[in-house]
């Protein structure tokens, strides 16, 4: 490595001042390279970036520079084909890769470290895969939204009933249902897109935590990178992970959705609600019990909340009360990010899937809707318009469905006559306000499930998700 | 259950249909007027926007309408005031208002909660809350980095040990470590900007879950609101919660970044350090020792972040797996929310305080420059310009270091002769690079600590925060 | 406070150093009295033991300690009739009643605090009291058992599906279903009982954090309030919070476990399950439907589940990295633990009573048995029987199922020659296994869902409940 | 798999009714094959013990038994060599054993899964596991609390700073100090225990969940295993993760406490305060600073205490309101459990070889005890000594160590004729109490710093470890 002074026991890149070499136990419990290797390809970009804006700068000969890219290109090529040789003992993906650049092209490889430190490297990497991986996540959204819309036509007119507290409400069309997970997912976009627009700083240049005193050009390297801007504080920059809290935080909005959706898909594969038939292919069965076919997939992803949570959660107590700037506590970032990441995409597809294999039993739905008085709140609002104040409304045809109960009759069973009992404002025209269609068709209010406000909604979801 | 009006065993305003009253002590259980009570300028806002709503589409007159604004107006009072007796038996803000309306105005009262549900009305009401909570939360962020801009507007030129891993690594501008966190708290500004923006929708008009059939004008109630737009999902719109979630995410941050704050407060405090003094008044002594004087405040606020991200946990936790629309699980939203609210509020303006309050020392700054071969990275680079590979130069300077850690003595002391035997490229020119001013200045790189540098960030920091 | 040298402007009992007196926005940021008041018996019954070693000790007169005695208990008798007043300026409940006392009895009071810190003393307060509080919630834990115990007797021999991932599976009793909650309590208890076994350990005699040397009498306190032991190093003792944090996790688990049975209430009472009618008194209605009864608590109990967790998480967050002995960060801990253990306590009690106020639709639960082939499993254990291995009667059972499902009959509707297509190992016996009846009682395993084994456990459950 | 009827196209060994074979993407999505197999010593355990009481009971044959145990056998060697071939379509590690048993001995291996289930199963062999791991955890505290009290030995006599709040409080011996933490792992260990203790319940013959028909003996297998008892409702087992939450809870305490270690170990680390040597080989270099050696080990396991409280609140949030019995979501148990176990055996380990290379500078910790006026209380005792009420000797000492202060002198610089200006109980054998080493060796208390109770300590826990 030097030719000056006799080499130390220590091997390592970093390793002059040190006298002993690094305990095996030591390297085993710091090593990252068994994870962060997959930052190799952002590294990579990142390292090409820095070798042109050395040479630039004039800090290496062009032909160093092409030495660099070269190396990296073959580095790059040698991980996608499997060939390279990882070693835990580099400690992680920058180390292991500037060392086989080092062994490939000799001492041009020993000037990539020029005014660069692992910590704004490593910051760099996270941020490049991060702002590539956040758009694939909203692809996937989108995916899924497309699915929803896609169900949500086919299925259009399908009445069912809405639920609040898990009991019959009022009816609605399983479109509008559906249609409400597009919105969901659309927040998750947006809020997906925002922390992307904040991570998209380009950390480089700040070497350890101080900066560099070498004339390193930050602007060009980002431009390079396609990062609208470069950090404005070395000593934030070094310690910063606010970004990478954010990016644990979007994806467990989005495993929150999916919970509740799983929840939905489980509830409606009961034999109680018997809403919807998942396919074979979607299902997996008992080891015991012959009969079985149950609905795992919901069920996982249900059950993967916690873990993407649980990420957040890991990362947020990590960063908690560490002093200013990198502090090796940081390196707990990846882990998290990757586990949470790699759950929320798996997640997504399989749903894309799962909606794709699912049918609804439409007769089940609306034979759903009859019976729990579901128009009530119909009822109500037909007293108001004929000018009952609501609260006695409300209270009116509480006892009108106190009564119906006691009968063990439907609203539209009761006669006119008894209705009359209650008020002398109900007609014969009320009957139509109590019919499942009726009511649904009445709630023309913006964001209603009247079939006419439906269609409008998905009309306009349809074109935004560039569906014909 | 009846049969024409007589009242029912419940007092409910929501009874009609039940026969027996509710057990004392679910209505504990469930109450939820001890906390949301403080939504009832809100509540007030947006029933006055509703009421003039109805009165514009016909379904009140417009003498009720004016009933009910001048009656809500005297309940806001009440509440300013003290006077209003709240009660638990009535369960929520919501019920206590209208309750009080009818009580007061008589059956105009009874019409407010046409189209209405307090599904809708409790988003509404907490989405008006942190609209606003946070405009408040952003501006206690800027009064923080006010504080900051004028520490380091005042200790400019200031020299101090920058640290990765707590261990001092290369000198930097105090100024400079200081301005870090104003781009901390520029971020959570932004970062609750978006959560604003995203939280700002109006929600009423949703009714219970499906919309009304009663021909509201929601896009009138948000215009009179302020909202930019209506939310385009009755259902979706029922149970979400998102930008509650958001929200204390949000919060969750702001108080991490406090925390680092804090710790390092409390290690700058401590007799090891002893880079800061903090004022008695804002310190608190010990029950038995009496020569203690305990940074308190930067430890609770370290304390607290727990509690900030354990409300984060608990509402996420909550609303997992919870099916499509309202579910009562989602009322557990607003304590947290207040919670942590209070929390960020108070500490972000302690911290504003405490920042007033202390003074460095720094003398004791500068002297922690001195010795730990701070400026080992400015030898390599010096050897990276005299065109040696930066790991060759980084492997050199490690060996130096380690000689002069050999023989106890810095780096500027170490003969010129001696350099010469690790690397004829070393010359008299070596010791300007050695000195810790050297050192600090010559990090011109964007975003670096040289006094140019951070002069120019100041400067642009106190042009954005409206310094003088 | 004192005659020799002129008062300085701090008020605080600890205030000897300090020049200037505590900030009011420092006093409100660092008090606790407004919460740990709640500690007062339990801080008053510790300083009457400290006071009595004292004596003992001839720290203090016999006169001075009945002094002291009288004091506290008076202070005592304020508090509990409201009639004390908690000032916020002194911090928390330990300085206001230290204070309180010295103002009562003068000099006597101020040799209180001797031997003493507030950081034993607090952690003696906190021990004690939830030494008695977890009692508490044992015997709560064990009203709830008693109640699934009186249900499990009077529904006994009701059968019902038993569901695996919410798909029915296998018939049971209901009975046997609700022992299942006893034992989960069961655990609770146990779990609990441990967590008061371990922290039932004497903190007081540790002062600040190295002991004293003062000749206290540490025995003789821990005698005094029935610890039956000394805790065993100062400095560990000063900042250990462990019996907080497991305490918050046992209190986590009970909450769960309620949030399990809270779910399953929450199904129970939709219409699609209705096995189950909660009474309306511990139901609520709707502000909009006036048809909807809605399962509230259940769902309260289910959503606080994440109110109890992010209490442990807080806790959790706070003490990690925080070095040895006594932080102020460690304040946090008693608002965490009261909150979980109010929420803890009211959920056990309103489930206790929920339970009571709650009957079965043994009907429909045994309605849902049938159909969904829930003796599959008896069917291939009728092979397993007759030789075949379990492997191939699974399949066999598979096949036969897919048939019937086609043919949209029962396993028990499908005609033995038929049967004896798929294996001539089935005879006319067959049918006796394929009944509901026939499967639950067959299953007489050790905890399994026979009449015999469920009346068995009952008994247990009975005697060990002390139920006549 | 069956040679009755046709084959279906599920190759699944439970999908004889199954129409079509299982998606890819789902078989990708539900294997847990890549992480459970190391489940699989303990699969094959419990298996061996399930064939013999299968035989036992004549369910099988004794020659079907031995074929079963000889195949478990070369099963349990092909996987121990590394020969195995794992394939997640079959899912997990039970059904790859199972699978491969069958293609290894034929029939007999098909009547292995008679009378069980994967719920009852998978229970099994976690508890099996558990208890292992939970005996090795415990172990490897008894390693760390050994270091400490070689430690504790080796450094007997040195003195140093106790500190509260980060401040220096009062003098301590080092080896009171280090004592601290083996009192924490001491209580882990019992916390550890009670969870083991609680999870050594048999869970074998519950099968499904309510039980089985087949003439299983519960009893004997929990003998095989030695299993001090079964339990004792089979819906509770069939669900029942409590244990699993108990054991991420008693991992994320440990891991709490060696963050605190951490904590303090990096602090000590650090220029300012010098404690500690933390040897070559434990430490690691920066790419970019030639002169750094950071102290990566102790960051690392502060930063990993995250992780491990992320996993219990996966835990925690999965297993919220799920009802009754085996729901899917609880697959994901598994990862979190090894996850958290992984890293505190690691970090407990690593810990144990930390403390075992480093070196305290003693000179440094006495260096630290002077100044600070560190001995205030023991003036304060010295005038309660001489009768003055505690609360009094507070003031008194306070305003002395102001003066002394404002003189910047040390307490035992100010003469003698100054003090009694403060109180003329004050004499010239004040000054005895006033160094540090008399305030040591006086506290005398139970559990306190004294060097006599130090060593007292010291000898219970070596003889308690087992230490010569």
């Amino acid at each position: 490595m030097s030719d000056t002074v006799q080499s130390t026991p220590s091997t390592k890149l970093w390793g002059g001042r040190f006298s002993e070499s690094t305990q095996a136990s030591v390297e085993q419990y710091t090593a990252s390279v068994h994870y962060d290797w997959r930052l190799y390809r952002h590294d990579i970009q990142g390292s090409m970036a820095h070798a042109k804006m050395l040479a630039r700068q004039k800090m290496i000969t062009d032909q160093e520079r092409d030495e660099i890219l070269r190396g990296l290109e073959a580095i790059g090529s040698a991980i996608e084909q499997g060939s390279f040789d990882f070693r835990p003992e580099l400690e992680d993906i920058h180390m292991n890769i500037e060392k086989a650049l080092i062994d490939l092209i000799g001492p041009a490889g020993e000037k990539l470290h020029t005014a660069r430190s692992r910590n704004d490297q490593v910051s760099l990497d996270l941020r490049l895969y991060l702002r590539e991986e956040g758009g694939k996540l909203i692809d996937l959204a989108t995916r899924v939204q497309k699915m929803f819309a896609g169900l949500a036509r086919k299925y259009l007119g399908a009445v069912m009933p809405g639920y609040t507290h898990l009991q019959r409400a009022q009816p609605v069309l399983l479109s509008h249902h559906l249609l409400a997970y597009v919105e969901m997912f659309q927040r998750d976009k947006g809020r997906m897109a925002d922390c992307v627009k904040r991570l998209n700083v380009m950390p480089l240049g700040v070497a350890a935590l101080a900066g560099t005193g070498l004339p390193v050009d930050r602007d060009f390297v980002a431009r390079e990178l396609g990062f609208p801007e470069v950090s404005a504080n070395s000593m934030d920059t070094s310690g910063d992970r606010d970004f990478a809290m954010e990016f644990l935080f979007c994806c467990t909005v989005m495993q929150i959705h999916l919970s509740r959706l799983a929840e939905e898909l489980v509830l409606w594969s009961s034999k109680e609600f018997d809403f919807v038939e998942i396919s074979d292919r979607y299902c997996t069965g008992s080891s015991i019990m012959p009969q079985k076919k149950n609905p795992d997939i919901p069920e996982l992803i249900r059950g993967k909340t916690g873990r993407v949570a649980g990420s957040l959660v890991a990362l947020l107590m990590t960063v908690k009360g560490l002093p200013m700037t990198y502090n090796r506590d940081l390196q707990e970032d990846k882990e998290q990010v990757f586990d949470a990441l790699d759950t929320v995409k798996s997640s997504l597809s399989i749903t894309a899937e799962l909606l794709e294999n699912l049918s609804f039993r439409t007769e089940n739905l609306r034979e759903a809707t009859r019976g729990g008085f579901m128009t009530a709140t119909d009822l109500a609002d037909y007293l108001v318009r004929k000018k009952m104040p609501f609260r006695q409304a409300h209270g009116v045809v509480g006892r009108i469905v106190a009564l119906c109960q006691q009968r063990d009759i439907e609203l539209v069973e009761l006669p006119i006559e008894e209705y009359r009992k209650f008020s002398d404002l109900i007609a014969a025209d009320v009957m139509e306000c109590l019919s499942v269609e009726g009511s649904v068709n009445s709630r023309t209010s913006m964001g209603g499930t009247a079939g006419t406000r439906v269609e409008e909604a998905l009309e306009r979801i349809e074109k935004q998700l560039g569906i014909a």
